[in-house]
This record gives structure tokens, C-alpha cells and sequence, in this order.
């Protein structure tokens, strides 16, 4: 059993703040929590209202679940984890990498991380405005992908500057990705929905691609952040 | 002002079931309502809490619109639109259609039907059984795009085994999409997230294509089917 305050102290990992203060997230569901545990994440505590084999945990009530749980309706196993810490030196990451600039719905960053897990990048870099990825909605989201893929928060503009591969950036004025031939390493910057990518980056960003609309000007304004990094990326990891 | 059984009908029009019997939906915000206008849809009802210029509206109060409004925060306007009556021959309709087999999330849909007016698709074809595109939900969640774009709810494997161009599916064991060259007409049919296409549908569609995974098997294990549908338009739409 818990205690009062342990699972007052739980509840608190929906905020930031108290994320970075206790250096722990949440995980909810089966699936989820063993996927952290086989990649070797670190678990502070896994909870749980039914027995599990071989693995160390803490029994609790279906009440105290659903009091933790964010889901809708609470699974029977709740994991809290131990945030890892990254090497976030880009000069260090090989490959091409996808870069955030204030990306704020959580279902779209939780998209967001899976794709990149689909398409084998490793490593994301988000805007310190950007969504926290380990806000317990972005956590579900992922459906695992959370485990793979190392989201970085860091200075945007000081990552692009230093880079030393080629930086495309997704605009509404750029040329036709059709066009492009993307190199293996690189990084593609993908702006917010409603602001699109900061004015001082785009300063600095000498690649700008467009994925061009069919419907002759009379139609949809943008496409949503996470369907147009899908599409972006089908064509910069075509083999 | 409105009657509080006006207002109680209007409420109704969240359930599938209320919004056939009537044949009318709900649209809110100033921007789609007026997309919907300007597109030629029929409205039964304007509500707003502003006054309009040029459109024929109710003034109703702020509580009012709390009461009928799906959003989390009710916008100042919300039209209650006719449904509309299209054409669902298939042999009628020229171009590349998308094919939607069992998809219920609303977002899933809302975001679909966004992508494929950005693509020009203007039909799209979904069983029965997947979410209703008049879902307050997907409506709000196509940004407009819904004034555009035409789901027919139809039998699908009728629509195949009568469909004279090629047909594609979406799976997890097909070729790589990389390698077909689409044609200009054709369908391409994608399946819900938990159970993929239907056995049924699958035997009959000869053309099976997949979006490689560069994960390496240890990753993630599909896709959502809006970000997969992105992808592979991507490709179809290659000029």
C-alpha cells in the first residue's frame, strides 16, 4: 500500500515543475511500462492492483488508481520512472534529426516521437516552448516510442548555428520537397501550427521546403505539424 | 432567443443517431462557419452571441452558447448546417479516393479529411462503421476542410469489386511504397489502427504496400492512420 502523501506526491507528475523538481514521469499501461523496463529506463516505483511476476512493485486499490491514473479509464499497472539524462551535444548524433520549434499539443509531439521511432532518428530537438515530453499525455502517445527516442530541449537557434550538416526548414514559400535531394545527415525544422517556425530561425535557415497544396488555392491554409513532418520524412529516408 | 426545447434539439445534435433523423449538424467558430457559408452549405440556424453583419442569425447569451457548444471553450458563433446529399457512385468520381475501413477516433478523421483536401481529394469513401464525419468532433477538427471534401459512407467491398481502377491496402507485409508508381486513378484503402483492413476487404485488393520501418524490429509497431495515410499521399501525389 501507499500512503497518503506518496500518492499525493504521484498525483504532482502532471506538472513540469514538480517533473523537473523530483526528476520522475509517469507511464500507464502494460505495454508501456514493460517497453521503458526492456530499454533499461530506470523505474522509481511501479504500482499496481494485480500481482506481476518478476517484477518488484507495490500493490495498490483500483480507488488509488484511478486517483494517479490520467487515462480516462486507469490501467492496472502505473509506472514512475526516472527521467534520463542526455548527452544533447548534436556534434555527437549521426543521421538526420528532427528539430521542434514550440510545438505545444501534446497529442501531436506524442505523434511526433513515434514517427521518428518509425523512421529510426533518435535523437528530436525541441524548443525550450515546446511541450514537455514527458507530460503524461505525450508519454501515452508515444505508444513506446518514448523509450527509443531521445527528446533533447535545447536552444534552437545556438543547435542551428553550430550545425554542421544541412538545415531544411518547413515553410508555406519554400521549394517543392518534391525537388530535394536530402543527404543522410541533417535536420528538418518543423514549426508550431498557429506561428509557424520563429522569424530569428528562419534568419539562419537557408533550406526552406514547402509541401505543395493540389487544392488550387481555394482550400485548407496548413497541414497539421505532425502529418507534415510525416510526409517530409517519407521522402528524406526514401532508401 | 431561443426556446429551451430549441435549445435541447440543438444539444441533440451530438448523437449520430438525432443528427440522421434530422439531417442537420453542428459547426462552430467564426472561421468554419463561415467556410461552410461561403462553400454553398445550407444553414438551418445561425446562433451567435455578437451581432453579425450580413447573415441572417439569433442573438442568443454567453450560457446559451455554453450549453450547445462542444468546445472546451464555446466560440461566438455556431451554425446548425444542413446534412448535404452527395453522389456516392464511385464510377462517377475521377482521380486518386481514399478508402477509410473501420477508423473511429474523430481526430483520426478530422485530420484525414484535412489531408485530403490539401491533396485535392474530393471523395472519401468510409464503412459504416467508421466514425460519422458530422461528429461535432471531426467536424471542428477538419479547420474547414469538411466544406471540401465528400465522405460517403458506403459498402466498401461493394466499392471495390466494382472499382475499374487499381485498388491499393495498406498493410504491414505489402511491397514498399517506394517502388510503385501510382496511377492517376485509383483508390487507396487504409484500415483502423487496432485491427488493420478487414480480412474480407484484404482478398480482395491485389495491391499491398507498405511504409518500411527503418527501426530495425525493435520499435514501434505501426503507425496511426492519419500519419500513414500522409505519407503514402505523399508518394500517390508525387507530380
Amino acid at each position: 500500500m501507499l500512503s497518503k502523501n506518496q500518492l499525493k506526491n504521484i498525483s504532482k507528475l502532471s506538472t513540469k515543475k514538480n517533473r523537473q523538481e523530483s526528476g520522475l514521469f509517469l507511464a500507464e499501461g502494460e505495454k508501456l511500462v514493460y517497453e521503458l523496463l526492456d530499454s533499461g529506463w530506470k523505474a522509481n516505483k511501479i504500482l499496481s492492483t494485480v500481482p506481476i511476476q518478476k517484477i518488484n512493485h507495490t500493490r495498490i486499490d483500483s480507488n488509488q488508481m484511478k486517483k494517479i491514473s490520467h487515462l480516462a479509464s486507469a490501467s492496472k499497472i502505473l509506472g514512475v520512472f526516472h527521467i534520463p539524462k542526455y548527452d544533447s551535444n548534436h556534434q555527437d548524433h549521426q543521421g538526420f534529426s528532427l528539430v521542434l520549434d514550440n510545438v505545444a499539443d501534446p497529442g501531436n509531439m506524442g505523434t511526433i516521437i513515434r514517427l521518428c521511432d518509425w523512421f529510426g532518428i533518435r535523437n528530436l530537438y525541441c524548443s525550450f516552448n515546446s511541450v514537455d515530453c514527458f507530460n503524461p499525455k505525450v508519454v501515452q502517445s508515444t505508444m513506446g516510442s518514448i523509450a527509443r527516442v531521445r527528446c533533447h530541449y535545447v536552444d534552437i537557434l545556438t543547435l542551428i548555428e553550430n550545425c554542421e550538416t544541412p538545415v531544411y526548414a518547413a515553410t508555406l514559400d519554400g521549394n517543392s520537397y518534391y525537388n530535394e535531394s536530402f543527404p543522410t545527415h541533417g535536420l528538418l525544422v518543423m514549426g508550431s501550427e498557429s506561428h509557424g517556425i520563429s522569424d530569428t530561425l528562419l534568419e539562419k535557415i537557408d533550406n526552406r521546403i514547402t509541401i505543395p497544396s493540389h487544392n488550387s488555392g481555394t482550400g485548407v491554409e496548413s497541414l497539421n505539424v505532425a502529418i507534415a513532418s510525416a510526409i517530409l520524412l517519407g521522402e528524406i529516408f526514401r532508401p
